[in-house]
């Protein structure tokens, strides 16, 4: 048997700020390029130089105004903000690069099964099967107002329609089967229609008939990314993700989660080792520790706490200004409505547990979980979460941007090689075949 | 008062074929390239380089299967069918070019306001303000059943959706004010809140909420495509339309046309320059006239017949083969239900008319309308039409790749330069200022 090895996920948005929202401020923070193609080509060039399995990005349909019911704080100070549609972007990294997997963020709520299907693949085909989807139901009112709806669905049907989102999109790229073409000129053939079937997926609201028109990818269909953390969420993981990233206020917390999800995949018949639990988190990394933890807090102080706060509204999906330490968990609950991330609620109990706090004072100074340290002891924390089998790898965002990604390839990821934790090489063709080696 | 000059803008599919359903099969067509990159890439710059206004890439959401129910025509001979999703496709070309227009075909049926709003404008700024929107409002069942539906809606319903859907994109791309961002680390503002709207658009049938989160272009909003034939469709495209593209059977219905659309233009209060107005055709280029005479008779004998039928029925929104001679207009429109592009159906009465023959025949040699000659006799061809002011230009389609390109941007456009009726060098910084010129 192979030596079990780290997977390693890159963490993008198209704006400033991946998750620290105070990192653009950083004097060495690069703002003058966000509209760039060059900025994004430049960041898989650099993923891929140090065999990062993949990029992704994070993405919301819409701007954040959950907080006092504003989007004054994330303007303003320059909160989490897709600037730019990540699907425009990724074409031009799968150009750049050869082997980087490549994420997007797309929802089953607000998008068509065929339209979905269709743009996937045709990204996996281009990038010759690299594609990874991250995927969502949704959880904002303000993404399902900018859709046309009032508001969103409750949390267990947003996920029994996703069910039939993927079952669909299933069905499509199955369409074609791989040696399809035929290409030849002298007797007019140019494919196989044999070799090319109806998808006719009917579901209780999902329906499509097909074909694709998109040919088969040579991982088939993207690699499936979710960050479910709900009963109904872990339920729908599970099932389909062959990629998890999660976050986990303690390493018994991830434990659980970790083993939670294997017992899970198992009991459907899945081979858990199909499926990588990554942990999600920064990495802050210093010549010395001493370097490393003033970096840290020099990072820290430069984030606004009305907008750590705000962001925490939004990742919640409540307006937290309007929470004291005397709301009960029923009240949070009132306040969220069919809105808010399950995780991210869970996660801020835990820390609020662990260190005697209450919910909101958590929420107000929730920045990202970092490893700090040299490059070796923050490949000590990263192995022995790894080690414990708290994960299988990390999704790593950038505090600030091209800084963060620099240190992680260029100390970090070096370090975890020379360990022999990490590959030094790519070994499989595509995205698929690099997260089992 | 400057002179009228030519405006002439490419089209593309991301397949073998664009309009003539045999030129893959020419011998110096490259079909190895089909899914790579820098095809796209390589077509972009030489049509920059000849300083060409834009290219655009027409779409269909499936696989053409009207012709007796079956889509083994369009894949065993090598018909149209988009085998990318051009807006995967659209950012490389958009990497690769500082000055060229890039066009899009988005169904305004089947996509949501805030997704097109959101994926257009972003590739509007990630190009500098160079993107065209080819509207259309989709024209087949299989379309519809491919998105969950049983059939297409009737014309003027799906036209007055459309209008809903445009309202709200404007509303949408008004959102954010042009000078909106600061990017000051030293204070912390990212950007003014105040320069930041909400777009509440509420139509009968579309409503979005705004704001989006993609700054303003350069140039706003997408320059607007249309093909609007019947009288709905012209009354929308004399509302909206910048760019618009037509097929006429006849130089006296392409000026009725022409002269139409300034009048609808002018009585809705615009002008009627600020809408270039683009015949469709192809060229087939020699050396001398008889040997494009006989590449020209070369090329369309490598169409295979059925192909040709069925691209016919695929158009018209009706099985041809049940069509016979008896079958009258009533029959035909029967077959179609709401089906068929208006413009085709009456391109092809035009042309069985001006020949003596019936509909079917007409439509079993529709092969495009062609330029053939030298390049001096094709600029002749053109230039002519444009004298005669039956239209501001053309929408050339490559009948193989990427042979036409090459004479368009070799042979015709130098010929059309030298007689000063085409711009040797952009003058505008985005696309809606090159249309102008």
């Amino acid at each position: 048997m192979s030596k079990r090895m780290m997977h390693l996920v890159a963490y993008l948005k198209t704006g400033p700020t991946a998750v620290h929202v105070g990192g653009w401020r950083h004097p060495e923070a690069r703002l003058d390029n966000l509209f760039e193609p060059s900025r994004y080509q430049q960041i898989a060039q650099e993923l891929e130089a140090a065999c990062v399995d993949a990029c992704f990005f994070a993405d919301l349909f819409g701007l954040y105004d959950i907080h006092k019911g504003s989007l004054d704080s994330y303007v303003k100070h320059g909160g989490q903000v897709s600037y730019l549609d990540p699907m425009t972007v990724l074409p031009l990294m799968a150009a750049a690069t050869r082997h980087l997997g490549l994420g997007a963020t797309l929802s089953t709520t607000f998008f068509n099964a065929y339209h979905l299907a269709r743009s996937l693949n045709s990204l996996d085909v281009l990038s010759k099967g690299r594609v990874a989807w991250n995927v969502v139901t949704s959880a904002t009112d303000l993404e399902a107002q900018n859709f046309g709806f009032d508001s969103i669905l409750p949390r267990e049907q947003r996920y029994d329609h996703a069910d039939e989102v993927l079952e669909a999109c299933c069905s499509l790229w199955d369409c074609w089967e791989p040696d399809a073409f035929v290409h030849d000129k002298r007797t007019g053939v140019f494919a196989d229609p044999g070799k090319v079937r109806y998808a006719d997926y009917k579901g209780r609201w999902v329906a499509t008939r097909g074909p694709l028109s998109i040919p088969r990818s040579p991982q088939n269909r993207p690699v499936l990314m979710q960050a479910g953390s709900s009963e109904r969420g872990r339920a729908f993981a599970a099932r389909w993700a062959e990629l998890i990233f999660t976050v986990h206020g303690t390493t018994a917390a991830m434990q659980a989660y970790y083993n939670d999800m294997h017992e899970r995949m198992s009991a459907g018949g899945r081979d858990p080792n199909d499926c990588k639990i990554l942990l999600q988190g920064t990495i802050v990394v210093g010549e010395t520790e001493s370097i490393a933890r003033e970096k840290a807090e020099y990072l820290n102080a430069l984030a606004n706490p009305e907008l750590v706060l705000a962001a925490s509204s939004s990742n919640v999906g409540a307006d937290l200004s309007k929470v004291t330490s005397d709301t009960t968990d029923a009240g949070l609950a009132e306040l969220q409505g069919n809105q808010g991330i399950q995780g991210v609620t869970d996660f801020l109990r835990q820390r609020a547990a662990a260190e005697g706090g209450d919910f909101k004072r958590a929420a107000e100074k929730s920045l990202p979980d970092q490893f700090v340290g040299t490059a070796e002891s923050v490949a000590d924390q990263m192995q022995a979460l790894f080690d414990a089998r708290a994960c299988d790898g990390f999704v790593v965002a950038p505090i600030y941007f091209p800084g963060s990604h620099e240190s992680l390839c260029r100390a970090v990821i070096p370090e975890l090689q020379r360990r022999g934790v990490f590959r030094t090489a790519y070994s499989g063709n595509t995205l698929r075949q690099n997260l089992k080696d």
